[in-house]
């Protein structure tokens, strides 16, 4: 693995066997494709659920995403057998199926394409695939250069998965007059109604070409015929046979004879997606066949992704570190805020997590999704489970569980949105009700669903987990309607103080009784914590509808959970001394090389008054792995309470980076959900990453780079200059975009100073608010940081 | 393809590649596995409702049964590596997934086993597999023998496809106390109420031996490596690595490493199924394995097959013909009727109709069958779409959509019922409702049930088609309301008819007044078919909600269907005229060699005042293919209007035999639900069997050997002897059981007469009911007939 290849945003990865499940990944708003090293793809489209037009070769479940995508030699891919006229010897690029050795082997992931570069018997294949910005096509280019001084004939055979498209009807064949190969099939249904909510479906899946092919095939089952896919029958004769498929598998191949001269370059321009017709083909064939459309489409996507660059850009001498924070991460934050998850029902607090990310790239998404999300709420001050994204929109999954975490979303995050733009106008936004016209502040809101927060605790003050908190599949500590969550009371406690606090800072106006009672209630909440749930030397998780405290060093599994620490540190229910005790606590038992695992020991079997989480496979998700939404929560944690060494360490530690790709299996270009835990119980498996890109992780990773590490963060009044620069990183500079100003900064430790001193533009800054910053205006910022020992 | 292999009960392929697709079937009351002849298996076992223990590499979608199956290499299936240690060549048995070439293969079906018989560079195996009466098991065999006269040492791999068992939690290791592989899994879910539901699933599979083995692995994709499912890397070693899969997909793979002698022989025993636990494995263990265990396993799964021994044995002369009839037929119709294709909830149409096949095998069978539908009628009349077959069971799938032909198929179905065993006691029963606990007599349950029909008829006595009649997917004729069936309008004529004649044989008490009003409704709505629906040559298939007539010849596609032809003759509607003009239209447009088309020409695009059928891939299922189902009306019509030789003609077209396995892709032993049709529109797909076994064929096909073919009909007096020989046949002898008498019969045609002669142990017997057979005795009965010229 290499990357900053010649520039800062290319991740290169040299061998197709070294991490067979890396990725990559590309989207716009309507479509995202996750395509493997190998040549594996997994894509989907919005139609305006998701569906798909390259499939599995059975009928396969429509699902939410899943962890630890398996792949397997059917498994939908784009590739490409390669046959040497001259001496019979067929390969397949990028490496799937044939899985031949090849001379040289590339996989590189840049901005807005992906690419491999490979060199075979004095052939040099370039295959590179970009999306477009708004359309439903993959734009593949297939270049090859005959980099010997003999003449080479070849034969170039795409071979594109069509793979199981319906039980009612599913067929292919070449249209000559689009130059593809179209597939063709009827979404499946019994019910009448559904007729109609198909009826436009693009149920045809195309793969056109820039050239004519010399024979294809549509026929996976004829194609592979008894050679198998890693050694097609149909690929021994002379010519493919030009077959159909007619209620059989599909499948686009072409075949493209060539002769090479030497140093000769021919390239291959295909198309491959989703259609309703044949005019919706020739539509995109207009649109994007042709060399300077391929360049200008690429031009205009890399803009669309470029659109993603957030607030700040470092230097800290680590190139994959600034790589990852300058690049990636804002690429991988954008991707959440600008496509939700391909989802048309986010999760509440996905929904709300994710656009506080988007806060720090265009902080007007943030804003629109903010009022979107509260015109969902129910009068009675309820945040629904999900939020729906068009107006036929369902709730499903995940979505049809009750859970009771929904309403601490906003008041916690709302900070980053103000912080980053000072626009307090949003509060004042009227805005209805799912189920009332009647229109109410954008702060009414907030505050009913803290008063329904409030209202939904037991006589001890701690909030009741119905089938969930933020932890899904702890469906059972409370589902009888008597379980809490010392998370969840922790989390109402700090979004009542958070709420409090901005009110406070944006001199928002308030109802001061209300806002006593509000903090009184905080207080009341987080005594009541204290009180029932801390033991010993942690806090424990909840407790059950029997009564039973779990989370304990009583319980044999799940003994300590990491939320109830990080947030009792954010809710200020934790004294130094306890903090001491829980830093301490899960620096024994729950730090890995990874990161900080969600909870230790890993469940092995099932907690009939826990629940689901316990069913999960030790290590994975909720049960034990580092759950990167987790260990990042306790990261930001830390930082509130100083522990900034530490805040650091476990935030390099979650870091994707080449040094430990080798143990996570992912290319350093997303932070993935999670990476295996279950360290003491499994450790062969530990440290795996889920490859899984979606993940709440994204915002506050990025909040705790610019809030905390480099401690540029909005105010009320300015920007606050706090750094919180670890031991082990004595200086850092670059850049902030703040309300439109640019500041460049240098941040640096200096056995000179004692205390924080701030020079801005040369000029000493009293206190640390830059206050007076100019939209459009370029600064120069110079903080001294004393020494920070180790 | 051989069969009648040393006895009558064998069919034997003796390619892999000849017919790929071709399988055999096993089952019991809990679970089936369809096998094919490469390796692939499909299995599934009720808890109650149907679940897998050997997945698909992903994760595969709930459906019901799919016709044409599409297998690809990783595919479930029990596979054998096969190493031989001292050349090193490796292959794998039976077929896949290596494919490599074997110097002799047999694929055996038996009545209760099915095996593969296997030489190879002097090495002989024998790999059998069959079923238990009642458990959740596979039983596999697996005998190699050293055919030459060297000492030979090999090692002997079983791969049994675990797969994704699950997202929630998967994973598999070896337990040295079963001596078994076994692979863990939950059942995902999300809902808590689901998890009582899943509490006591079967989520683990196991794979068990009774030999130790030298090593194991059950991590699929460390076992397969970089190699292939073709060439697995762990192949190479000495040794398995003995790896575990943690949330990684499981394979079963043990090594058996052995020195065999010259003509030595060591044979292995494994045990393959689902168990909730440890404790259910070791049960299963203890049963089954074991030498002698096996063979009484195999003694008491054979005489559970064996019970499906039916009314009739014939020998034609024809030993193709008379193995399907004598055994592959009833053994397929005692699957449908004794564990209903393994649903919960049976379309009522296909509950009746199987359970009419169940009369001329176990008729107290049937007779509990036709109670438990008419308990679930409501009582307004309405049979219900599906019948539950226990107390949870939903209706699912197509049975969520509304149907309007339920009420006819018991008042058409019974008189097999009551021909077969004289038992008028049943339609005294008292049964309640559905939808109430008032109980009335199974008599009054069919005319509640006639009487719902015979409202649910417009202004022209037409009957309404709602949302689709006995042909599911016609489903927006009449979504509307209006819209109109011929078939169903006919359909129901038949059976008030048939309800009509089946009182007056058996002299069943009724109201006079009551039946003239059912004789004359029937007879009006054989007019209103013949005022409204005859157009020319045949009968439409219907009208439209906006009044237009479809089916006929002004139509492109769909211009004619065969279902209103015959049922048509069954319901008396049509002259002998018309029926002489819809006997050639159909000749004409709709025979084919496999037999005949459901309708002509299949429709290639959506019409949306027909529906789905029209969706349907042309010649695929409703949309004219060979559905053998309709093909079998068409047949039973014919005999019934004395149309013998074409009759015969279709029914032979009709049967799957090795003179035609080439081109349907199956084997003899079931009649597949369809062939492909459109046959003139896509001719080189057309003739392709379904590969799908479950179908309402099967009892009307035996039906018709029985009671036309043979002519040996039960009556209220007697045994009715009308046999219908068609001119090609010239005699059959046989015996038929019939209420517990044992009637040896020779029919035979014979110049010297020019009536029927009945000779019953030698006494010529006067008019053509045998009135006095005994039960337990045995008689002989000789038929002479008249020549049947061509």
């Amino acid at each position: 693995v290499e990357t900053n290849c010649g520039n800062l945003s290319k991740v290169k990865l040299t061998s197709p066997t070294a991490l067979p499940n890396a990725t990559g990944f590309l989207w716009n708003q309507n479509m995202v494709m996750q395509v493997n090293c190998r040549g594996y793809v997994n894509s989907l489209f919005m139609q305006p659920e998701p569906a798909k037009y390259s499939y599995a070769p059975n009928m396969e479940a429509k699902s939410f995403i899943q962890p630890e995508h398996s792949y397997f030699s059917h498994h939908p891919g784009r590739f490409f057998y390669l046959k040497d006229e001259d001496s019979g010897e067929i390969i397949s690029l990028p490496y799937e199926p044939m899985r031949v050795q090849l001379d040289s082997f590339s996989f590189e992931l840049a901005d807005s394409h992906i690419a491999w570069l490979i060199e075979h018997r004095g052939l040099k294949i370039e295959v590179k695939v970009n999306l477009t910005e708004f359309d439903l096509v993959e734009c593949w280019l297939f270049s090859v250069t005959n980099a010997t001084d003999k003449i080479r004939n070849i034969s170039v055979y795409p071979y594109f998965t069509i793979g199981y498209m319906s039980w009612m009807n599913q067929s292919a064949t070449y249209n000559e007059s689009l130059n593809a190969i179209v597939g063709d099939c009827v979404t499946p249904y019994q019910k009448v109604e559904d007729y109609f909510k198909h009826k436009d479906f693009k149920d045809k899946t195309f793969f056109l070409s820039d050239t004519k092919p010399s024979a294809w095939h549509a026929n996976q089952k004829v194609f592979e015929g008894e050679g198998g896919l890693h050694q097609p029958t149909a690929l021994q004769a002379d010519l493919l046979q030009n077959v159909d498929a007619r209620y059989e598998t599909p499948v686009a191949v072409m075949q493209f004879k060539q002769k090479l001269l030497a140093g000769e370059q021919k390239s291959y321009q295909f198309l491959f997606g989703p259609a309703k017709d044949d005019a919706e083909i020739a539509t995109i064939k207009e649109k994007y066949l042709g060399e300077q459309k391929l360049i200008a489409a690429r031009k205009d996507y890399l803009a669309y992704i470029k659109q993603g660059k957030a607030c700040v850009t470092v230097d800290s001498g680590n190139a994959g570190f600034d790589d990852f924070f300058n690049h990636w991460l804002p690429r991988q934050m954008f991707y959440h805020g600008d496509v939700n998850r391909l989802s048309t029902d986010p999760q509440t607090r996905n929904y709300i997590q994710d656009n506080m990310g988007m806060a720090f790239i265009h902080p007007e998404k943030t804003r629109q999704a903010y009022i979107l999300a509260v015109s969902q709420q129910t009068i009675n001050g309820a945040m629904p489970e999900g939020v729906l994204l068009y107006k036929d929109a369902e709730l499903k999954y995940i979505n049809q569980v009750p859970h009771a975490d929904h309403g601490v979303w906003l008041p916690i995050c709302l900070l980053v949105y103000l912080n980053e733009t000072g626009d307090v106008s949003l509060l004042n936004e009227l805005i209805s009700f799912a189920d009332s016209t009647e229109k109410q502040t954008f702060s009414r809101h907030i505050e009913l669903a803290l008063d329904y927060l409030i209202k939904a605790t037991d006589h001890r003050r701690l909030s009741f987990i119905e089938q969930g908190d933020w932890c899904d599949p702890m469906n059972m500590v409370g589902y009888k309607g008597k379980g809490v969550s010392a998370w969840l009371s922790l989390a109402t406690a700090y979004a009542i103080t958070m709420w409090c606090d901005l009110c406070e800072e944006y001199n928002i106006s308030v109802n001061q009784q209300r806002h006593e009672e509000y903090r009184l209630a905080a207080k009341m909440m987080n005594n009541a914590v204290n009180q029932h749930l801390w033991h010993d030397k942690w806090f424990a998780r909840g407790i059950t509808d029997e009564g039973r405290v779990f989370g304990t060093d009583k319980d044999v599994e799940g003994k300590i959970f990491l939320n109830p620490q990080s947030w009792a540190m954010l809710s200020g229910a934790s004294s130094k001394e306890q903090q001491t005790k829980m830093i301490t606590a899960i620096s024994k038992q729950l730090i890995t090389p990874q990161g900080a695992m969600m909870l230790a020991p890993s469940y092995t079997a099932m907690v009939e008054d826990v629940g689901r989480i316990t069913q999960k496979h030790p290590g994975v998700s909720e049960n034990g792995s580092v759950y990167n939404h987790a260990a990042i929560f306790y990261i930001y944690a830390l930082y509130q309470v100083g522990q900034n060494d530490l805040a650091f360490d476990l935030l390099s530690k979650m870091l994707p980076s080449i040094d430990n790709a080798k143990v996570t299996g992912q290319l350093p270009i997303y932070v993935p959900n999670y990476y295996r835990g279950a360290y003491h119980q499994l450790p062969e498996q530990a440290g795996r990453s889920s490859h899984l890109f979606n993940t709440g992780t994204t915002s506050w990773l990025y909040r705790c780079l610019v809030e905390e590490l480099c401690g540029l963060k909005g105010c009320a009044t300015g920007l606050k200059v706090a750094p919180k620069l670890p031991s082990s990183m004595k200086q850092i500079s670059g850049q902030r975009l703040f309300r439109k100003a640019i500041i460049d900064f240098e941040l640096y430790q200096q056995s000179e100073v004692d205390t924080v001193e701030i020079l801005l533009d040369g000029q000493v800054v009293t206190g640390n608010i830059l206050g007076d910053l100019k939209a459009g205006q370029q600064y120069k910022l110079l903080v001294k940081l004393p020494i920070v020992e180790q």
